[in-house]
């Protein structure tokens, strides 16, 4: 039991456009035990939307066509897809009075052009289209296959999908479904992850084991598959234990949220407010704990330091550092994080000042040398760290690396 | 004359996962005016791959296939490539002694199963690989077609395409080249924007007109054809100059920078400093002036004020604002960038305020509703903004509106 998905349409073959419904959909499939098989991306060409639907149906249970459902002359997909399949089409009453219906809500007559989208196989179940004019259509075919035809938009095909489509895929299940679990880890380095884990992933099969790292960040992606989703969430389970074991804090969740988010929590439960003192990083980190719906509940306000005088003006630090160690040293992030937390009240103040690039690096103070400073009501801590890449990339490990050691803090 | 390219490997189908050397290659084929027919995703399966390699040849003179041409036993591009065209591989031994070469360099005996990467249909010119084991294959196919097999890893196949395959394009162009070029907009809205320019645009069929809007910028983006690269250009500007008419000012640039690095260069070129109040963007805005490199000539400092408090401490609003008109109104926008300008002693002040969201709108007050304010020399200006979306998107939106307002003063 297979998929394919036929993307219909010659704008998705002009240069510099990414096809994304093929995307959604194969992620979808598998979630329901079903493996996609082909993919393709054709011309609005009747004829070669034909034969591909044929071709396509050879090999596969079901087949998807996304696109080319619209009232204009170069959508094809209905016709191509009723005349390969030997269907007619007749008019259905009640689609043509909702599209009108549509169309009136908006002030509007209905442009007769819009009446093919009403055009229906007689076999075929409509799939009704919330957000648009396009409905969709389940056709079966033979015994057991089905063509299903979705509208192009995104913000069409994807609750279609969701609502009309995932309730009709029981049937063509291969039994098999998969899971996804996912580890993220921040403080350490994609080769220190992999060195750490690999003799734990490598000897199993099931889950398969992918590692994506991010500036600061490394994400460990398990992939099971099982009977059911219990079965191939267990089997995902017992290698993310065994990996908890050895990563312990260095992982900072396993759900879809953020280390902001992680931070934002750790301060709400705690009680306590942070602030920030932020050369290089120029607002970034104070905007990611922002990021954070009822991030008020932990933050009043932060600084944005960027030259010697604005760190001396606003935080306190003595000029003399500036001369004696320079702008970028553990003495002067330590004053930075002393001085923002002094001077907001808050609990906990993190400072950040480095060299972000691509210009102002030395031999002594290469670009991507940053120190960290942590201050807090027993002291002040600093590390200094050397990160690699461009200006951005800079600036997102820093940010990383700042609210981790915030974190790690947190969980004392 | 239209190309297919048929991307082979199981791996590519997995949930997850997006093919992206169709994506090179579609750029790379419309650079040499090779307009892309059909593309496609197939399993490691040698009768598919055969009758996929059989179908697009019916259609388009150059079927490029990636990926499948390692040693391993998944690997069958090149044999069922072979077989579909009833062409015979043969050994070639100069191949077969670069691949030994390879491997001793690295000090290991080349594995047998590596054999295979050496075996050539008589009729193909191989395309060396710099950088892996698995050579391309360039294979005439009846009259004026040709069949090309290119590695897999991106970093093999874009320097191979360059080198070897760009070369021998120029028999399949259709003597018809790409030209993009674009327009960016900030300060209107897409459906704005569209009501403007459509009489413009929509009679010009070459350049084709496409408008992708994010928020807070929407992009008009121009797609011409010509038979030289300097036909299609002047295609592009003859309408390029006709929305430039009518929209002006609100194109910010015709080129691959953003908006921070357009207000950058307007700050560096006026000599002017400018600092940055900010409550609901929680250092966004300061982060983006800050992501231009060189951005110190201009920007020393700035104030990230989320709470009533920190307003007042920090940028002097007097509390009794708050009582009167809420933080989030016009009054206390513009104290807020009073404040921020005599504070920090710069030229030019910009403060927003306002509410992101998900939680804290009311009937009065929407999620969304901000007003920015803008000290300079000569006085404070506000605007009311409402913004849609979630979050992170009143955010971005904010921050756009808040540089375009900087722009368009730097501008006068």
């Amino acid at each position: 039991m297979t998929a394919a998905i036929l993307a219909v349409g010659d704008e998705l073959l002009a240069p510099g456009r990414v096809e994304s419904n093929s995307v959604f959909l194969t992620a979808q499939l598998a979630r329901y035990g079903i493996p996609v098989g082909f993919r393709a991306v054709v011309r609005d060409d009747a004829q070669v939307i034909a034969f591909s639907t044929e071709s396509a149906l050879k090999r596969n249970d079901l087949v998807f066509l996304t696109g080319g459902l619209g009232p204009t002359s170069d959508d094809l997909t209905r016709e191509a897809v009723s005349s390969a399949l030997g269907l007619e089409l007749s008019l259905d009453e009640t689609i043509l009075d909702g599209i009108r219906a549509r169309f009136e809500r908006r002030g509007i007559t209905m442009p007769e052009v819009n009446r093919c989208q009403a055009m229906v196989p007689k076999e075929a179940t409509v799939l009704p289209n919330r957000r648009g004019t396009a409905p969709g259509l389940w056709i079966p075919v033979g015994s057991g296959q089905a063509v299903v035809l979705l509208p192009g938009p995104p913000l069409e095909l994807e609750p279609m999908f969701r609502d009309h489509v995932a309730p009709r895929l029981n049937p063509f299940s291969s039994g098999m479904v998969y899971e996804v679990k996912k580890l993220k880890v921040a403080g350490l380095a994609e080769s220190s992850v992999e060195q750490k884990i690999a003799s734990r992933y490598r000897s199993v099969a099931n889950p398969s084991t992918t590692i994506l790292a991010s500036a600061g960040q490394v994400e460990i992606r398990l992939t099971a598959t099982g009977e059911t989703s219990e079965a191939a969430n267990a089997k995902n389970e017992t290698l993310a234990s065994s990996l908890r074991e050895i990563l312990g804090d260095a992982i900072f969740t396993e759900n879809e949220e953020e280390l902001e988010d992680v931070v934002g929590s750790l301060l709400a439960s705690s009680g306590q407010r942070i602030t920030v003192a932020e050369s290089l990083t120029g607002g970034l980190i104070a905007e990611r704990i922002t990021d954070v719906s009822g991030s008020s509940r932990y933050f009043d306000e932060s600084f944005v330091t960027y030259s010697n005088e604005a760190k001396s003006e606003l935080l306190g630090v003595p000029k003399e550092l500036f001369e004696r160690v320079g702008a970028v040293s553990e003495e002067v992030a330590s004053a930075m994080a002393t001085g923002a937390r002094e001077r907001s009240g808050a609990d906990i103040a993190v400072a950040v000042t480095g060299i972000a690039g691509p210009t102002g690096g030395s031999d002594r103070k290469p670009v991507g040398l940053v120190y960290i400073a942590l201050a807090t009501e027993s002291g002040v801590q600093v590390e200094r760290f050397q990160f690699p890449g461009a200006r951005r990339q800079v600036k997102r490990w820093t940010s990383q690396a700042a609210l981790n050691m915030v974190r790690l803090e947190l969980l004392r």
